[in-house]
């Protein structure tokens, strides 16, 4: 078994995971993060969200994000985009490239965007085509692929049919988020299996919550099948919005420890990462959701 | 890859977790944990430790607890014995099974019961042979497999010559142990891999702690060597006594997750677990260590 030489961690905390907090954090806190994330050694970083601020008020500034990015060479700063309007917004902000969702369970769409799967890729076709047409990349999400918190299972092949009409759209990468983290090691290797017979190994991307402590598991059994991009949230920023009190994201910190243990290069400093870490967390006033980090504290201590 | 159909998993939180609290736990209290913990269908529980109560105060009523067991049929209940004097007060008490230890690092053998590898292993094997003669079986545990807080890392040859004293001498399984959770899982692979070419898989069990997050990414990487007994603390009881405020064992019911997903059979009940950890986790006063724990108590409320 070969496991990757290099994997490419996509950092989401900035937006995933302070998104979900109840108190909007400073746009200076949030670009302290940002720039802390590339100085670590992070090369892609979700920035923001071109949502509407009635909807997600946490990313109303939006536009002040963008235009304070000091940007680092060779650093991406992705931005979620949920529609049309939120692409003429980010555009207008100049943003390098963006990124859309589609679920991959049917309620979910309906309770999430109150529309069916179908009407959501349609609705996407439209803002890719627009970034496309403007020259801006587009990574494409792809959510509840392991489960959905109305549904239960969900079956692969609609995951196949979801990832592939986003690459077919033009998505450059896929990432097949486990949104709730329910899925386990065997079921997230025949996932990317499957998937991958539509959709190139390099362009594929999974992003697992820990919600169950399944996320680093996960993460080892796709490493097997091939896998190369996984999506992180520095300090695990970012709860389970279904399961209160439950663990959200996989901490960055996290999961570089598991590739630093199995020789993959990513590029990204333990030391830096988990400063930007606790830059995040002390403006937070609480204690990192990552295991690393808390345990390299308390040995530090 | 074929994994194994069925996983043993051996309960070590009534011993492993409960030894480390600051306050000892009443007796009444930790039966009522072993009666729980047999009721969910465990069917090893490590059940105290007959070592000086002047060293671990928390564990001196160890014969009030074997005396006290409702024992299950089909439940086995070992003791930790340190020395030949924990031998003939657990002999004395009526234990049908023991458990001894040695580290694979000099450094942490000094430290912890100050003598070298060499002399510990001349200690088992005097109280692993009192046992064999009483017609009690002896399980091993082999301590700091993966990296010791003082020397760092651990050669594998260290552990292979360890192990393979342990199953000379006949202790019917050996378990691994990653004391300080700093193993990641291509190291658990290959170590296991070693061990196995001298000892036969059926023999060897895991023992991982999940300070880095890391002890399910393990458990999967040793599941994909064949390695079919694992050892888990209900709720993650234990914390890490090297580093403070870190988390320790792996918790079972997260253990549990990951099996029930793998559709490999334990014969533990998730729901009747949940609820002795629970029960545990009411009477220290604090909340449980278990992701799945916390997810499932977050689901249902």
């Amino acid at each position: 078994m070969t496991l990757p030489t290099a994997v490419r961690i996509v950092e989401v905390g900035p937006r995933d995971g302070l998104q979900n907090e109840k108190q909007p954090v400073a746009t200076e806190t949030k670009l302290g993060l940002i720039h802390r994330l590339a100085e670590a050694g992070l090369s892609t970083i979700e920035a923001t969200s071109f949502v509407s601020p009635k909807w997600v008020p946490q990313m109303a500034d939006h536009a002040e994000i963008v235009a304070g990015l000091k940007r680092k060479p060779g650093v991406r700063y992705p931005v979620l985009v949920p529609n049309l309007k939120g692409l003429e917004g980010a555009l207008a902000a100049g943003v390098d490239e963006i990124a859309v969702f589609v679920a991959a369970s049917e309620a979910f769409s309906q309770k999430n965007i109150n529309c069916s799967i179908a009407e959501s890729l349609e609705r996407v076709a439209a803002v890719v085509e627009g970034a496309r047409a403007a020259g801006v990349p587009v990574r494409g999400y792809v959510s509840c692929v392991l489960g959905c918190p109305y549904e239960g299972d969900i079956a692969a092949s609609q995951v196949v049919s979801v990832a592939d009409s986003l690459h077919q759209m033009g998505c450059y990468e896929i990432s097949l988020g486990d949104t709730i983290g329910v899925g386990t090691a065997g079921k997230a290797r025949a996932l990317f299996e499957q998937v991958s017979r539509k959709v190139p190994l390099p362009q594929l991307a999974g992003h697992f919550h820990d919600t169950y402590g399944q996320a680093l598991s996960n993460v080892y059994a796709a490493l097997e099948v091939g896998v190369s991009v996984f999506d992180a949230s520095v300090s695990g920023l970012g709860g389970c919005p279904y399961a209160k009190g439950a663990t959200g994201n996989l901490a960055t910190e996290d999961l570089l420890y598991l590739l630093n243990g199995l020789e993959i290069h990513t590029g990204v400093d333990m030391t830096a990462l988990c400063a930007a870490g606790q830059y995040i967390c002390d403006a937070l006033g609480r204690p990192s959701q990552s295991r690393v980090a808390r345990a390299l504290a308390a040995r530090a201590s």
